[in-house]
């Protein structure tokens, strides 16, 4: 239904390429004064500063990492933004500039690329970035979006991987597992839909979980909260492919072990009810689904007072020493080793 | 042949995302005191700096850009860094990182990505640039490439597109036409071999032709060049898409004209001799034929003494005031109207 079988449409063709990206980036606004030059030069300038840049990258692939068929363009866009701010705000940084490098296939119509690029926008006004820069070619077959995001933080003030201690706190925003359960009840949907094409769902009872998958947030305001509650996280990371696969990677890089608890585990009603309908474990859910773009972090147990009670935040565990293991603690207070089943893109 | 018909190759699911990532960057050395963070965080990081940062991202896409039939994957490694390094240098910056992100499909066995890193490697070590975060994952089809590179470069010595004034020099670093001409020699050879596999070429006397599609360089010595001759350009631009489309974007963007004399065009004797043999018109070549990769900047009349006679550089014509429009000045001293005829991915 996206490609060009409509002849009143636009041909990317018509265009090229360099009427292609100024159509579609004219609406932009640059809002940062750091943004010395953004799209219309060999490459984008940003002003000299005293802060430390933060740069991460992201590629998204269709029919890999989405699908066009239940994920409208307008929120490809915008998930898109996310996924990288999400890895400027897993630094505790602030960002500050995206470039969006886009190929596809010359089946697209304009429309379609003037929809992507709407939630672009919308993203870059709401969580204020400037978009500076990209490329946009034609691919053989699909979409693929590119993006590069690029932050600011004092030296001081970055949060690495690397830097758990044993008896800090392990914390996370929001809750988990909506995502992927979104994910699961639009691919559902989508197989009634080929059986029964005037099928009319009612999602209502998903609304949430839909949300998380199709137009996730990313958590600016966490790093702003942290700060202004003067905590300073000894490890971050955003939860992009799960809650277990990525505390493995903060205990593995700071050389500690940890428990988490599974009746601390951050769940929404909505997630709840609908494991029980999927038949499926939250608990394994939440470690496991990924997407849910939440940050995760540790704080100094001296920290607790500071964060105790917080409604964005819940602890749910603590670092150990490595020899401990990294260990999920159930609800039957039996310690099973925590496995990363984060996504595997390259999986047949 | 690079798809994974051997069974002693490795595959990429066996790896895993997190593994490749690690293993193909496990060789790649830090070079600038500016990365404080490189590949393995959620971010890299670069330190604060007086100087002002540039950014450029490009997007290379198999069976659009590149032909793995003919491009070997060390070469489309080597040659995916250069036209993002030559971006930079047509800021008069230098460059200092790069990201970079790969897509694909699951037939490519590790040892091919192998190479094709090798290649990405070697341009590092050659420009003194590292390599500080990206992207691995699946594609549904074939290879993609997105690199972003990172420059630094004081304000006053940056150079933008928008600088050229009536009277300016227009000046171009090496010579013109060699890649296109490279292209055309290869996708000769490419039917050729599909008519008869057992046919030995000799490409001789095409080396530089092929040198310049294969293996190009960008032009990190001319900004150092310009420095040394004390010559600040006034607008610079790289050839990526023909000297005529980008002489365009300076005039452009500069509200000038220009005349660029035919005579003076430099052109290599394979260049010449091809043409020749494949009754192509030199000088189109020149003006249209993309991929060069030399740099094409304006500089004051003023600066004539300190860069005549520059073996790396040759003065092709002047700005003019926007009403005399953008020509070319044949040896017959007939005025063309110069045309973009730059390449459009999205031709069908």
């Amino acid at each position: 239904m996206l490609e060009d079988k409509n002849q009143e449409k636009t041909s990317l063709s018509q265009l090229g390429e360099f009427g292609l990206i100024e159509h579609l980036t004219k609406h932009f606004e640059v809002t940062h004064s750091t943004t010395v030059k953004a799209v219309g030069d060999d490459a984008a300038v940003i002003d000299a500063s005293e802060k430390q840049t933060v740069i991460t990258t992201d590629l998204l692939v269709e029919g890999v990492h989405f699908d066009l068929s239940y994920m409208p363009l307008k929120h490809l866009g915008y998930k898109a933004v996310m996924v990288n701010l999400s890895d400027v705000y897993a630094m505790n940084a602030e960002a500050e500039q995206i470039t969006v490098s886009l190929a596809v296939s010359n089946r697209f119509p304009l429309e379609a690329l003037e929809e992507l690029y709407a939630g672009i926008q919308l993203a870059c006004a709401t969580y204020k970035v400037d978009l500076i820069g990209g490329d946009t070619t034609s691919s053989t077959k699909g979409m693929l979006l590119s993006i590069t995001a690029i932050g600011k933080a004092k030296k001081e003030e970055l949060v690495y991987r690397d830097g758990a201690k044993a008896t800090d706190l392990i914390v996370v925003s929001g809750d988990l597992g909506g995502a992927y359960l979104g994910l699961q009840v639009l691919e559902r949907e989508k197989q009634v839909f080929q059986v029964n094409p005037t099928n009319q769902p009612d999602l209502d009872q998903y609304s949430y979980l839909i949300e998380r998958q199709l137009k996730p947030e990313a958590r600016k305001d966490i790093p702003k909260l942290l700060r202004d509650l003067e905590v300073q996280p000894t490890a971050m990371i955003d939860i992009s492919d799960g809650l277990s696969s990525e505390i493995m990677h903060i205990c593995k890089q700071s050389n500690t072990g940890c428990k988490i608890y599974e009746e601390k585990l951050p769940l929404d009603p909505q997630v709840i009810g609908t494991c029980e309908e999927f038949n499926i474990d939250s608990t394994m859910v939440a470690l496991s689904g990924g997407e849910d773009y939440e940050l995760l972090f540790t704080v100094s147990i001296n920290d607790f007072d500071k964060i105790k009670g917080n409604p964005n935040l819940s602890v749910i565990g603590h670092i150990t020493e490595a020899a401990a293991g990294m260990n999920l603690v159930t609800r039957a207070n039996q310690e099973i080793a925590l496995k990363a089943q984060g996504w595997n893109s390259f999986e047949e």
